[in-house]
């Protein structure tokens, strides 16, 4: 059910050549970004130079009361953002776009990813008289670019040259009084596009379903190691930095975390997934009577599994659309039922049949085994399970949140141990040799699978102070 | 996508021989009864006749917090309420459970359904005394048992014989200070059932996915007409009026009210309208690439048409979870985007291909229009659409609030222009000559389809003084 | 301090011949009398027969927001009331005014008092089949009146009829759908009056602080058992219960309940508690340097007895405004000096000085004595306590709330302890039989003196079945 | 009533030893410095160098909930502030304490006053790399103290280097990770002082009242231009600022913004409050029924004119403690009689009489001429009022909030005309000349009295960036 895996963040960015209702436009593309976090959200609008901001914690139907979207002034351009974060006292502070005033000018900016040498580069600054006021990473990569506007002649050279300083993975928007500018890391670890609208409203964000949100039309994919620059003559690309290093998308923002209908480097997200089933079914076939997925991040799988083998795909889970953020879980005794309030089976699915169950991933083990108890109770006869990813063993160093190492259930277990433990008669994950070729359109084949093979596509020195730092930050210690 | 369809309410009740805490299992209850009412809800717990209560405005998820939940203290018995209202307006002091003292002690009492004498039986005890605090029919039932309980010598008694004066559709449930009694119109118009635990709780609900919710096994569904009597040394049966009536179940529970993972009166309601699928394909069988279903509302239904005619099933669109209760619409160019922020079509599904699109039911045929279109815009070669249901052409007098008639596009225009005004290709409605035919397992087959053929199963006269007085409450004059 | 009694209500009602915006009216007139309650508040609009209606726990500022305001519409007539209550779980349930409606139309009632006979009167109503929504005694007060109104010609003939049923205390301001209805007991035990603003809209309130705060002039206090019906042709009053009982005004009213700017039967509340002082001083002289009152309830006594002494009057304590409804008392340590957050003395008044300190009561004695531990903190040489009231020793039945006679100090020790306890020099109270002689003006001198002499004005018999049900609903049976 | 002029902030810390439950001093603390800012207030607790904070919009008991306060640890030292702000949209992001990192740790620190040189030590920072997160001076004086503490061999050294730099009035309190730092300008424009409790809890704040809060003895005020160094071993003093400016205490800190039970510079803010209304009373006697005082701010002085004058001190208002916050004025028509909820005359004390008014400051007159129309439709025979300050002539540099010059009514209208604009038969305001002589006990004579005489104690230039730079802040544009 991925729900131990967590994206970090996504981000958003309008511009047009008139005053528009830019807070509107990204109200719609947080919505359609939510998936990426859902901690806190903000939107800075530029009116003329005057940055109007709303930043606080929650998500977006919470923040951005109409009382808040009626105080925003309208502008020429806007950056928003949402924010996955650890800690329960992950603070409003820490919440993006970050927005401050410095020698030429204010600047708001909003990001997603990890960087590698973030407390090199703070600890350099700080040695310089900077002070820090957020554990945000974001603050590190505004920081280095207003130290190297002090001695650049435009923002978006301060943007060129803050590139090369900072390591890891980054997608960013971010707005100057006059310009709003997009760029991302040389290896492209997390996706990033553009389009515009009928009216002309460029648009910047994560996904493409955020585009499809505000009506605008999908340009392209921002190039890994481009800047774009949003200005008053149109868009500019800055393309110095491309090509310099091997390309690495994030594979997993196939497998779970993009949403289904967004489109990223011209594969449909959706077509992946049903990609992956169908491997499933062909690599481990079984005699079953249907093929069903765990709402909601197994389904696409399930389609394709259903395909390929030609076992019919049926609806094994009511999914109750009612639970909010506030459910409480109260009762010793009830307790222990809780997933049956979160998901319940339609027996006449299961009863007595023989299950082909897909889901997209298993990390510490514990709601599989939930689910598969369910479906015995509820008749089922076998349980086959199927998984559209291969197995975590690796912590993520670009910016997507797994559980620790210790609690994977693949680093808890020997392999053979886990069907008997998740309590399935069979159980198959998606080989590591086969996970990039569900990436079936685009031609890209660059992938980023450290998850699973360990091989970071940079250099990582966990040893190092920003590791530690890191590690520091995260156990609550500001 | 019957949105604009309402259940009106939903029952649930717990008893057992010590004292549990019981309201812990009505808060679990009634999450799974959500989507039978969001606008109210409720719980009382009866402590030794002690009645502690908590009825307030919003979902469960609000309404509950853990602090109001830890302000329970345990009982023997509780009940609960999920409502829906038509008015903004609609207040707290509408919400159910009712509570009341007596003569005879206290009365707690929550109901779904509609009463068609509540006029009659309101001004015939006005006139002797009694007032009215709110506009709730629960109220007139409640005072209808207070009275007939004056000359009774038993609660069950006076609900035997407040049952002779009721006219209308009523699943009750109740409790006196040592009983909790649990009965249901002679025509059995809406679903209630009963259940035990592992550990001996008696559960009564409107529908098993909520019994499933707190771990209680269907024993059976509660007889048209027959009185469950709850109390210290068991469960009684009354039987008096059972098959006095000719039993009439509300159809539409099986097409679109009730869970999909509910099963009433012997039928799963998934099954059903696999069922309507299945008949739609042989009756309005069409070339086409791929089955797609309105989520949620028509998936169940997509498919068994999909199984029926062997057009692979497919998944059209991705359904935003993070649009909560006060999502506002912002920005008046974006406005008319609106739906895209809830669906969004998976273009890999849709483009170049003949569809066919599956929906429970078209009321107004707006948000039809809209799906069509938003399908259109992603590239579908034709749209196909078939309808799990009849037209609706009349209003319902037995507690389903169905748009007025004037809006119901089956009233606005003539069938056959339909198809062009919702933009689609060909259309088909299950015909009103095979609704029964999608209940296939149990074996009741005396159903209530006045809403697509007029012929209600009691007499109605509407230009009785109650049917003005329901009006004008819904107007808002009290 | 008197912060251990309470008044239970504030009563208010404005009429007038055309629509007017009624419910601001009430907001301003509940301002003025909030500190006759803080638990909850009330407003009822009378828009020709339509009551629109927004009751809630919480203070004025809290529950009608701007948002609250303007959903009022106009009217012709509305009531309003602000309510204490004894229970931190007194539900929003027993807030009032109670809006009903019966056989003859609506009634909107609110009331200031106590009933005496009010567990037979609902016994009796309940036996002939009326159920009770809640434990308020204004219900019972509506009930009687609309089963009275079964056989009367007018609602004011229904009223003149209850309040020969209706034994005990009360001020009540009622709306049938064409008039507003106003009427006192016939001891009069609580203040009532109306009053008349420029332009002709008519004023009544528990006090004239709230005619003063929308700009009503006085016309008189409402008698003793005088019926006021406001009606379309202006005024009439029904006397003919006036007369029939002796006079009981509660003399507490002006010791401590009111206001001080109000005047009730003629004598300015401020000016009776500056003669309690004045006779403190004759009484009680001493040798000081400094006469201070103990915010804000002793400062006008300290003002009499400053006066007729000679002895300077002083500021002597800081009273911090700040101090909300939520305020917590974190910290074991810290608590003890709670006292300190709210009162501060001003150590150049108090130091090295014997102070005269004049306060309005002494419950428990508790607070006293940490006042008088702060001033000797602060340096005071002597201090000597004069309380503008004698001790209390009996508990009240006629509505007004004081601690239990168990708490009470002077049930708990002996008379000549008490100084000792408190901590003081000398102390002395105003003797009992002075205390009808603090009303210097108007002509009454009928006064309730009760919880000081026992002396009740009515019959009570404490082991009556009212007393032990009113007993019951404050421990929380309902 | 001194209601369009307000204290910019109050400052509080506490330090102890050992671990204590520092943030409850805290709540305490501002609870009693509530007066000096009501906007926003904030407790940052250092728990072993870890920095637990919270500060929110917002008074006290709003902010810190219970559940806010069982959040904080335990911690060594603690700091705390209330703000008070201009603008309806000064945000969250300038509320105070800062708190930030940099090279050599953790700084929280908060502060009272203005900085005269503000935007030339922002622009030279940014100039050299420096981002600015907020408009706070706050953030400024963190910033040099940071760049300071580069090359200095401790905090202390960088706060001492600091001073030199920054130019204008400040109270600053603040902590390293392991110390607690407080210092005050060179001319000690505002009050701070220290003390100890019983248990060795050291105490700093900007007024006493809020030592007694917690318990602490003042031991006595930071000199102006003193540091005071709170460290494991005790407190230690750097004196090498002191003595080099002359003194400016604001004298308004005793006429108004002071809260009447401190102690500054060893004089009693009541006493010099009572000692204006003598001086009144000897400059301006009159013949005269009564001296009242506007609640609460002309009290104090009202009690010394009466001394003077022989004339009788009397209760002239009622004023309603229930208007939060929140309050409402809905209703054109009553909109008019709002200060007549806010403030009633007592008619016995007024009616008929000649009458003395007190208050402490006549800034706009609008609420002045309200007063007096009240007192007169109470029947006042005769208004003599009298100001217990000069008159305002000048804007405040230093850190307190007056009206626009232009709003000032001793800008708008020649003095000669100002009784009849009021409405009083007489006026007078404290002479300039004596406003030094109301503080009677200290050794200190060194005032400002700039806003009455518009001798800035230091150079301003408000041609200069920095001024123009304040202005726009306060216009709102970032």
């Amino acid at each position: 059910m991925g729900e131990n895996i967590h994206e970090e963040c996504g981000v958003f960015g309008v511009f047009a050549d008139k005053q528009f209702d830019a807070a509107n436009y990204c109200y719609y593309g947080l919505f359609a970004l939510q998936h990426r976090g859902q901690e806190s959200c903000g939107i800075v609008v530029n009116d003329d130079g005057v940055f109007n901001a709303h930043i606080d914690k929650g998500i977006v139907d919470d923040v951005f009361t109409s009382r808040v979207m009626e105080s925003f002034d309208n502008g020429r351009m806007a950056i928003a953002h949402v924010r996955y974060g650890t800690k329960e006292t992950a603070g409003r502070r820490d919440a993006q776009p970050i927005v401050v005033s410095h020698h030429k000018g204010n600047i708001a900016l909003c990001y997603n990813g990890a960087i590698n040498n973030a407390y090199e580069l703070r600890i350099e600054m700080e040695e310089s008289g900077s002070m820090f006021h957020t554990n945000s990473e974001a603050e590190i990569i505004t920081n280095v670019i207003a130290r190297e506007r002090l001695t650049s002649t435009s923002t978006e050279e301060a943007v060129y040259r803050a590139m090369d300083k900072i390591k890891g993975a980054y997608c960013v928007v971010m707005m100057s009084p006059t310009k709003m500018i997009a760029f991302r890391d040389e290896h492209g670890f997390h996706p990033l596009c553009y389009g515009i609208t009928d009216e002309g409203v460029y648009v910047v964000a994560s996904e493409t379903c955020a585009l499809d949100a505000v009506g605008a039309h999908l340009i392209r994919d921002v190039k890994p190691g481009e800047i774009l620059v949003f200005e008053k003559n149109g868009v500019r690309s800055l393309t110095g930095h491309c090509g310099k290093s091997p390309r690495a998308l994030c594979i997993f923002e196939y497998i779970y975390l993009a949403r289904p209908d967004s489109v990223i480097e011209g594969c449909s997200v959706h077509k992946a997934r049903r990609k992956a089933g169908e491997m499933l079914a062909k690599i481990y076939p079984v005699d079953a009577d249907v093929v069903i997925g765990v709402p909601d991040s197994g389904l696409d799988a399930a389609i394709g599994y259903s395909k390929e083998s030609g076992i019919p795909y049926g609806i094994g889970f009511v999914k109750n659309k009612y639970i909010g953020r506030t459910f409480i879980v109260p009762g010793q005794h009830l307790r222990e039922d809780r997933v049956k309030i979160k998901l319940n089976p339609i027996s006449d699915t299961v009863e007595g049949k023989r299950i082909v169950l897909i889901d997209d991933s298993i990390v510490r083990g514990t709601t599989s085994t939930r689910i598969v108890r369910m479906l015995r109770e509820a008749g089922a006869k076998e349980i086959h399970m199927r998984v559209s990813a291969p197995l975590f063993v690796n912590q993520c160093f670009y910016g997507t949140d797994i559980e620790s190492r210790e609690a994977l259930i693949a680093n808890r277990f020997p392999k053979e141990q886990i069907p008997e433990i998740i309590g399935v008669d069979s159980l198959g994950f998606l080989p590591l040799e086969n996970v990039r070729d569900i990436v079936v359109d685009g031609d890209n084949k660059g992938f980023c699978t450290a998850c699973f093979d360990g091989m970071n596509p940079t250099d990582i020195d966990q040893t190092s102070k920003s590791f530690k730092y890191a590690k520091k930050i995260k156990q609550g210690d500001e």
